[in-house]
């Protein structure tokens, strides 16, 4: 558990961790084609923050798991997520060009590779995990009542007014549901949890995710595309609905410090055992890219 | 078992159990937008031969499994078809309109919608087995060393000359993978099989997606659009190496009745039990669409 680590510490060294099993994960695949693997590889590693393996490793902790069972689980969140920027970035979605300061993937190999390369890691994804309830939890949130179902609901309200119940809506299911599965896979990899820890985890990671969110909006906002390592701006130049726009930039991130806040409460009767999650909050709302 | 029902009766029940399988699997799909589950919808029902879904019943009758085990098997298999020809008419893949008699998914849906409902079914199909062994061959059929990559050879091959070795390599990933994972999956249902049923299966399963694609190819020259419901002569105005542009048509015929028969020899040693498996080899072969 490495208890006596210095959040940033802890952090890069798990970081490092993550790039390490993302890359072995992606070196070996047999029978696959280089181009494709290549594809798949530069749309997952050398860049990004890694939060939903972040937060596999530290509810692992919570859960009293070794780090080393948490691997499968964080790598897979990591390539579910890596292959969405992957299929977001098409042309016929989002249309961007940088991503994690790099040319995105169709940009470097062409709309039809990065496609492919989509649709490969969300199948390599299944392949870290080790149990039925694990590939449950990983479906569930990556496909129609998850993320995939959020980015639809994205893609309709282009354009459209939105109310704030909607837009929390969404983005439970766009981004919130892989994240509370980045927790929720973690835990799994440690004891058997009581249901009060359960129920702490659910309430921290749907807490958590929400910010995540709400931060993103404001930084779209607030920061050059130099220092998010994406297009800036895109948001409001689409006409997309987010909490700066229903909000105001001050509510919103007011809005950010209570959802943490609530993050911390669920915690709280956790003690020491919860403290990487409760860094992690911290984090994810004092993050600037 | 219902060994005395003539084959094509024994087609038609299992294919009517299949659709409703499917229906049942893609009604109920809790926080899920309407539209989204519309577009899967559209991409899986109502159209196919189901050809993946029999082998995997059939391949549970030799294992001696019971139809309701194998459904859920039968139907991921079937989602991870449906999605991967919802991707691979997207103008950027085929760039088709017609499929199984209808417009592709993103005529009817648009390209973001038809990529999304293909994303979400791929995620569905895992939500539809039962142990981690399955999810396995599941996801290494689907993925980089099988379907996907056999795709990304095809894409990088379109206007290339092929060897016969590659060609048949090619088909072996983006075909072959998943009907092989169609009858393994099937017959993970039953009782566990003894090492020459294995290897039987595995033998009759590749000779039989490899006949499979022959044919294909075949009809793709010999048969109207009306007939195969989508686009034919497709492959030869997109100047795509197939098994009639290198073989010739008779010859490739003949291959493909050759590799009927090896299905054949395969079974051979296990007389009734394999009956369904048969019948469905002569089927691929003998099918006009």
């Amino acid at each position: 558990m490495d208890p006596d680590l210095e959040f940033p510490v802890w952090t890069a060294e798990r970081q490092r961790r993550i790039e390490d099993v993302l890359d072995r994960a992606l070196r070996e695949i047999p029978g696959a084609p280089a181009r494709l693997v290549e594809a798949m590889r530069y749309a997952v590693l050398g860049g990004g923050k890694r939060m939903r393996p972040l937060l596999a490793y530290a509810a692992g902790e919570f859960a009293g798991a070794d780090p080393a069972a948490v691997d499968g689980p964080a790598a897979a969140v990591e390539m579910i997520h890596a292959y969405s920027l992957a299929h977001d970035d098409l042309p016929c979605m989002d249309d961007d060009v940088l991503r994690r300061g790099k040319p995105t993937c169709h940009v470097a190999f062409g709309e039809a590779m990065a496609l492919l390369a989509g649709d490969a890691l969300q199948a390599q994804a299944f392949l870290m995990l080790r149990s039925s309830a694990q590939s449950r939890i990983l479906a569930e949130a990556a496909g129609a009542p998850g993320m995939a179902g959020g980015q639809a609901i994205d893609l309709m309200n282009v354009g459209m007014a939105m109310t704030l119940p909607d837009l929390t809506e969404m983005h439970r299911m766009k981004t919130g549901a892989l994240i509370r599965a980045s927790v929720l896979l973690g835990a799994s990899c440690g004891e058997a949890l009581a249901a009060s820890g359960e129920e702490a985890l659910d309430r921290f990671a749907r807490a958590a995710g929400l910010a995540f969110q709400v931060v993103d909006d404001v930084l779209d906002v607030e920061s050059p595309s130099s220092a998010l390592g994406k297009t800036a701006g895109k948001d409001a130049a689409q006409n997309k609905p987010t909490y700066v726009s229903l909000l105001g930039l001050a509510e919103a991130k007011r809005q950010a410090q209570t959802l943490r806040d609530e993050a911390y409460a669920a915690l709280a009767p956790f003690g020491a055992r919860a403290r990487r999650l409760s860094e992690l909050a911290a984090w994810i709302i004092e993050r600037r890219h």
